[in-house]
């Protein structure tokens, strides 16, 4: 299972859309915190298999390619920990 | 620009998995409740494109189909104003 602690050592590149408090730093960056861990992991083992296009997938494809299984999970853990 | 008030008479197939609250009804549905409204239209213009896949993207792509680019302004636009 993820580790939200651990997940908060490795957001450095999510926070620059998401915020280290889960909030889209611009309208069309989606808000994270309170999202469910089951359905944040989805979302990026998805763009990492490079099933899911569009919106800023060009963005976020790269991005989750460079995480491990591990690395998702404790992400997924650490913004589904956050107060909306 | 969506109406929320339009949209919220559109739902009843998204509420199925999203709530009428915006609370997914299982974890492995995102909570929209309080999402910005162009990361949700966004979202369902790419799955009504057939561009965003893996996930639930099954369920997704023939329900965005159906719907019209007003009626995607319109269920954004709710689901936007509600509370997380």
């Amino acid at each position: 299972a993820g580790d939200p602690a651990a997940g908060e050592s490795k957001i450095a590149a999510c926070a620059a859309c998401h915020g280290t408090d889960g909030q889209g730093t611009s309208p069309i960056y989606p808000n994270l915190a309170g999202q469910s861990a089951a359905y944040l992991e989805s979302a990026l083992k998805a763009y990492r298999a490079g099933e899911r296009g569009g919106g800023m997938s060009s963005v976020m494809t790269p991005q989750a390619q460079a995480l491990s299984d591990q690395d998702i999970a404790d992400i997924a853990a650490y913004y589904a920990s956050l107060t909306p």
